[in-house]
């Protein structure tokens, strides 16, 4: 089974990286970007089967491990 | 009108930062999981409203500063 994580910023919280990269993609040329947030993606792909006991195991590690949840949200989604 | 554009890594490329967090997940004691790959989340905001131009506007910036396209593929949802 396959755990795809989006770990972003909660709202309010500055983003220096995603600045950068508003400000990067202007001098490019790009002017009608409002604004850029930048996040994680991160795909796991388990042993595990069964899409409830799946889910479980991928929120302790987001909790544990994969996202610092102070300043950052996750969101899961499982496929196959 | 919002994009979200998923990059990650082409198959057969190393991705030792995928490598190192699966190794810290079994140290904590996960130990169902076969592979992990991270890749870059990135939200747009755009001032284009229409969807043919936005998406043609984000291919653009992923081609020239948001992939590495030799080594990452990109995929681009728009929002809105």
């Amino acid at each position: 089974m396959k755990a795809r994580v989006h770990i972003t910023l909660k709202p309010g919280v500055l983003d220096p990286q995603g600045k950068a990269i508003a400000q990067a993609l202007e001098r490019l040329g790009f002017d009608d970007v409002n604004g850029v947030r930048q996040g994680k993606y991160i795909e796991i792909d388990l042993a595990e089967t069964d899409a409830v006991k799946a889910r479980e195991t991928v929120e302790a590690m987001c909790g544990r491990l994969l996202a610092n949840t102070v300043i950052e949200n996750y969101a899961i989604e499982l496929a196959e």
